[in-house]
C-alpha cells in the first residue's frame, strides 16, 4: 500500500525535483543532502527525512545520484500519471500558465484554453488554442477532462464555475480570490495567492 | 505579545475574508461559522478555533457581525501595515500580478514592473510603470522598497536573484520554478505551483 505523504513533504519534494532538473542540465551526477538543505535552508536530517518516503536506491559514498532520484520523485509523485486539463481565462494569467513548460514534466497536459471574447478566440497561446468557452461543456466530456485552471476575473468566477460544474468538471484549481460554492462531489483547490503573501510577510 | 498562529490558520482566515468581502458586497450583515465551514468544505469547530485566535467581539446570535470580523482579520494579519514591493518581469505573468487588485486590499502596494525589454519599458499595467531593470537598484534603495516578486524565466532567475540580492532586495517572492541560491540575510519564499498542483492530484 502506498503511503500517505504529507503536503510539506510533497512540496520539499517537487523543489528537490528543480534543484535536480538544474543539476542534470549541468551534468552534476552527484548530490548530497546537505547541499539540498543549504540550498531549501532547512535541516539536513529533514532532508534525508523526506528522500526516506521515496523507494530510492541510487545513493553512494558521494551522495544521491542526481538522474535516480529524480526518477525517484517522479516515480512517487505520480508525474507520470497523465492529468489533462482546460485554462478558463485567455488572460495574463491563464496565458501565462499556458506558457509555464513545466506543466508537462509534471504530467499536466493542457489541451486548450477558454474564453468568451471573441477577439481572443481563435488564437493561440504556446501551440495550445483559445476556444469559446461554450464549446467547454462538449470538450470536456468527449476529451473526458475533469480538470478546470480558473483563471477569469474574480466577478465571472462563481458563475463560470455553475458551468464547469454543469460540464461536469471535478476538480477546480482555482486562481481567483472568488471563495467558489460547489457541490459536494465537486473538489476545488484554491491557490490562495494573498494567503501565501501574508503567510511570507506575517513576522516582518 | 502577539500569538504565533500557524501558517493553515493564516491561509483560512484570508479565505475567511474573502468569503466576507463578498457578503459586503452583497449587502449581507451577518455570517455563522457553519455558512463559513460550509463553503470551505472544513469543520465547523475549526472555524470557530480559527476564529478565536482574532480580538472579535462582533458576534451576535444570528452569526458574526460581517463587517466587524473582516476588520479583526485585517488587524489580525496586519493588512494594515503597507508593504511596497517591484514586480521583475513585465510579462504575462508579472502583468497578471501587477493587475490583481486585491494586492492592494491586503496592504501590498507594487510600485512599478522592471524588465529588461525595450519594447515593454516605458509602457505602462494596471497604471504602475514598467521600468528598465538596471534601474532598479537605485530605486530599491532611494523608496525602500525590500521585496521583489520574480517572475523572469527559469534561465533568468538565479541571475536576476544576484542582482536583487546586490541591490538591498530582502525578500524575493519566487514565482519561477528556480530554486535560488541567496545569502542567509536574504528570504526566498517559493510560489511553488507545480508542488500545490501535486498535492492536489496526490490522490486522484
Amino acid at each position: 500500500m502506498q503511503k500517505k505523504i504529507s503536503e510539506k513533504v510533497i512540496n520539499r519534494l517537487t523543489l528537490y525535483h528543480c534543484i535536480l532538473t538544474d543539476y542534470i542540465a549541468k551534468n552534476i551526477e552527484y548530490i548530497s543532502s546537505k547541499q539540498l538543505a543549504t540550498l531549501l535552508k532547512v535541516d539536513d536530517s529533514q532532508v534525508r527525512k523526506d528522500i526516506s518516503v521515496l523507494n530510492n536506491s541510487g545513493k553512494s559514498n558521494v551522495g544521491y545520484i542526481v538522474k535516480e532520484l529524480k526518477v525517484s520523485i517522479e516515480k512517487t509523485l505520480g508525474f507520470a500519471k497523465n492529468k489533462k486539463a482546460f485554462i478558463i481565462g485567455a488572460g495574463n494569467l491563464g496565458s501565462a500558465l499556458a506558457k509555464y513548460d513545466n506543466f508537462q514534466d509534471y504530467g499536466l497536459n493542457i489541451l486548450a484554453l477558454f474564453d468568451n471574447d471573441k477577439s481572443k478566440i481563435g488564437g493561440m497561446v504556446n501551440s495550445k488554442p483559445i476556444l469559446d468557452i461554450k464549446k467547454l461543456e462538449n470538450l470536456a466530456r468527449k476529451s473526458n477532462v475533469d480538470i478546470a485552471i480558473l483563471t477569469v476575473p474574480r466577478v465571472y468566477a462563481q458563475s463560470t464555475a455553475d458551468y464547469l460544474v454543469k460540464s461536469d468538471i471535478k476538480y477546480i484549481w482555482n486562481f481567483t480570490p472568488a471563495v467558489l460554492d460547489v457541490p459536494s462531489d465537486v473538489q476545488v483547490w484554491n491557490e490562495n495567492i494573498m494567503g501565501n503573501f501574508l503567510q511570507f510577510t506575517y513576522n516582518i
